[in-house]
């Protein structure tokens, strides 16, 4: 069983080290950091135990990659649109596609270049950031949510390939879990990212200091609020008491910066349409308004160009 | 007839020098900047012309000033708690009162220490900003809008009181106008206050780069047009035209960091009560939600807890 991963960050990094360290034949897509990793191999800091890949099967042009079995996403969704084409040259019928990523909706787009495969939604409940070229850095977590795209089928035919996905995480020391409302997942995690991202940006802060001032935390509530009264105007089945878990969850968190603000502090480009823009849209199609999230989007959109162009 | 100037910031250095500049009987009262004035003088650096008052008379303690005709108050708000009470003792029966302040409801504030005295809202059209001890540079506009507070008299019973002191800034080279609407001035006013000086700070920018983004121009009229609601709320007559006259009249002026951003800059506490957390209390109060000027302050309450304690 060949598994590819497409996008070796902070994400890719971590699940694709853990893979290939129980010994699965794992393949990695790499950019800038192609020549290090090649080299040097991945390694992952974590408190529950360091892990060193030395030998990697490294890439940096997915036409040399091989016919692979299991494809893991995890490039950031800003390269979406140049990749998602070039997949096909790595995949064939059975091929299966997790992706690993923010956002929503992103497995409809990956369904135009691959419509004949079978693609899961995978949450990764993760604190980890890549320090350095083929260096990972694991704070904390790492469970992952399945929530394959239902196109047609239902849990039951496609039981066999999502038991075969997750005793490979299995093995490799990560907890999964299968959802069976795609939907719910994805908006499940925008109550998290949508505060937490964009405010650690704007506020130049991290989860705790977030939480712990009094004003701030008011806020987050309130955007969370929000973003499940959206969620619920599109009959996706959220519950307010999601928010007391997830602010619950958060303190009893490591001290963390989400990855907009890794990303703003490397004066990259943030997901702002994956995270802010399509749920955004998809509220304001069905005629709900959300001006707090529309707020922090604008607000953003500023920093963003600011940052890119200064 | 003496004048005293309460407070040499940007804005009482500024009409000081000036009311100073054609031989009015002005005194100055300071605090970290005494010495410098006391031995130097007061600058003000302008494109209509430089001034110079070499010979200030200036204080440090308000008992020392004698009493006085014309008070005119250009602290910051956050100083009115200690300052207003101590007013009495440079003010007889007939001693007027300007306030050159941001706000709402100050002359209220204020008439609990002078109760017999005429206060008038005065509120500056003027880009101005200290930049030394004394030295006040001057970028743009200057002239005032008077509002009286209208205790059980009316503009007539004052007339006199109002043109004497219109005369005194006519001779300084200072534009007035005389309005009778104190509340609606205020609010007028904070429809420019609340976007243009939160933003400032929380996006690290000026006024013509909040205006050319896209997104923070859309922001900017989102929170206007919020304010001008809130205001109609209670009955005070703003029209939403209002909206685009203030967007236009910042396009033609300079570039510009609000006062909030150089307090911010120089880790000063900001004025968040009188421009924020009085107006959101008057529209709550009113049954009227302001969702993004609370978030606007929730921000600006975090940003300045760590930029004080930083």
């Amino acid at each position: 069983m060949i598994i590819s991963i497409i996008g070796t960050g902070a994400v890719g990094g971590y699940y694709g080290a853990k893979l290939a360290n129980v010994g699965f034949n794992v393949h990695f897509l790499l950019r800038s950091d192609y020549l290090v990793v090649k080299n040097s191999g991945i390694t992952v800091d974590s408190p529950k135990g360091n892990l060193i890949c030395s030998h990697v099967n490294a890439y940096v042009d997915i036409n040399d990659m091989p016919k692979t079995d299991l494809v893991i996403i995890a490039v950031k969704t800003t390269e979406n649109v140049n990749l998602f084409p070039k997949l096909t040259s790595i995949c064939h019928k059975n091929t299966i596609v997790l992706l690993l990523q923010n956002g929503l909706t992103v497995e409809n787009d990956l369904k135009i270049s691959l419509p004949n495969n079978l693609i899961i939604g995978g949450l990764c409940f993760l604190c980890a950031e890549k320090i350095a070229p083929g260096k990972i850095a694991h704070f904390d977590y790492g469970a992952i949510k399945f929530a394959p795209l239902l196109h047609g089928c239902n849990l039951k035919e496609i039981s066999e390939q999502l038991a075969l996905i997750g005793s490979l995480f299995d093995k490799a020391g990560i907890q999964t879990q299968i959802v069976n409302n795609l939907a719910k997942a994805r908006w499940e995690k925008l109550v998290w990212n949508i505060p937490f991202n964009g405010l650690s940006v704007i506020l130049r802060s991290t989860t705790q200091q977030l939480l712990s001032h009094t004003e701030s935390n008011l806020l987050i509530r309130a955007i969370m609020t929000e973003v499940v009264n959206a969620a619920q105007s599109l009959h996706i089945p959220l519950n307010q008491s999601l928010i007391d878990t997830q602010i619950h969850a958060t303190q009893q968190m490591i001290d963390y910066s989400p990855s907009m603000k890794v990303d703003f502090e490397r004066k990259k480009v943030m997901e702002l349409e994956q995270i802010y823009l399509k749920p955004l849209a998809a509220a304001n199609d069905n005629g709900f308004n959300m001006p707090l999230v529309t707020m922090l989007a604008q607000q953003l959109a500023f920093i963003e160009h600011h940052n890119l162009t200064r």
